[in-house]
């Protein structure tokens, strides 16, 4: 426990090789499937240095697959709970957009693109940041078993729940590619945080 | 839209009044409806000041009242939707103990005090804070009739959901008090922003 004085702000960083990255990145992902891989390899890269959990996402322009944004999990290096992936690149997107709304009049329909569905937060967190449409790899119970990450308290029907916010969903883009990762992340035994969910019920 | 390159950081900072709030603040405060009125005062002064909304929210021990963080709604003013008071206050806490988890081994049971209850995406975020108590002063449908905010996907049973994961949920501290930041709000006739939430599927 700190004495240290109050902190004033927060600040949440990619690491140094996606920093890298994205100087190579193409300026557009034109295919869906391009944008998925392009995330599902991100993970892997956070998991292989060693710079966060087993997920990354990104924000795109729905039509031109300009890449607005990329993040990866920064909760542990960032000593951050909220900074999941999908939070990570949602924030990116609306600093470099200056605008707190990815779908506000005037800016080109926004997707956001992950390796997982959203965990309680995020499915929260979606419907304010403004996307039109989230497309992820899988969102079967397939992660939590592999890799004992715990998604929360999300309602069984929170696709539906998102389509009726204007929010489209398409699931089930590379998975076997996405679990891939998750069965590396669980091979190399590392931090699985999951609060007051479901590790620390089980405890 | 911009075309500046990739962003590869964002930072949620206090604003200048709060900073200034800190340096006066008592090191503890023991009584829980001190906590609570902390909050709404400067839930109130977020909007008085035009920091951002109506919601301000605190990270304290739970047996000693030390104030480890304030935090207030920065959604506009910082350009990111999930800045909201829970988030902030629970990402500063976070950084000055330097732990993603506000309840693991060795550190002491911390409370988040709220004057509203958490949106869908705050109530996510909370177990995953590592808190094992949530103090508000409300949870009913004023702020959303006062105000316009929308709370989003929030179950039914959200408070004995979060019991059941041991975080303790205390409701109705200084319900009245609270309403009065709102109708202050909603008087001055300030910015709502819901995303995709109910604001837009009115639209």
């Amino acid at each position: 426990m700190s004495t240290s004085a109050h902190v004033n702000s927060f600040t949440i960083s990619l690491p140094g090789w996606l920093e890298t990255e994205l100087k190579s990145l193409p300026p557009a992902v034109p295919m869906v499937e391009d944008r998925v891989a392009l995330v599902i390899r991100l993970a892997g890269l956070n998991v292989t240095h060693g710079t966060g959990g087993p997920f990354a996402a990104g924000v795109f322009e729905t039509a031109t697959g300009r890449c607005v944004s990329l993040g990866v999990n920064r909760v542990v290096p960032d000593s951050c709970s909220s900074a999941h992936a999908e939070i990570v690149a949602l924030s990116l997107a609306q600093r470099r957009l200056r605008t707190y709304n990815l779908g506000g009049d005037g800016v080109p329909e926004h997707e956001l693109v992950v390796n997982w569905r959203p965990c309680a937060m995020c499915f929260g967190a979606i419907p304010w940041s403004g996307v039109r449409s989230l497309v992820i790899a899988g969102s079967g119970p397939e992660m939590e078993e592999i890799t004992g990450f715990d998604e929360g308290q999300v309602p069984g029907d929170w696709k539906a729940r998102l389509e009726s916010l204007g929010i489209s969903v398409r699931d089930g883009v590379m998975k076997e590619e996405a679990l891939d990762v998750f069965r590396d992340f669980a091979r190399r035994g590392c931090t699985v945080y999951n609060g007051r969910g479901a590790g620390s019920a089980r405890a």
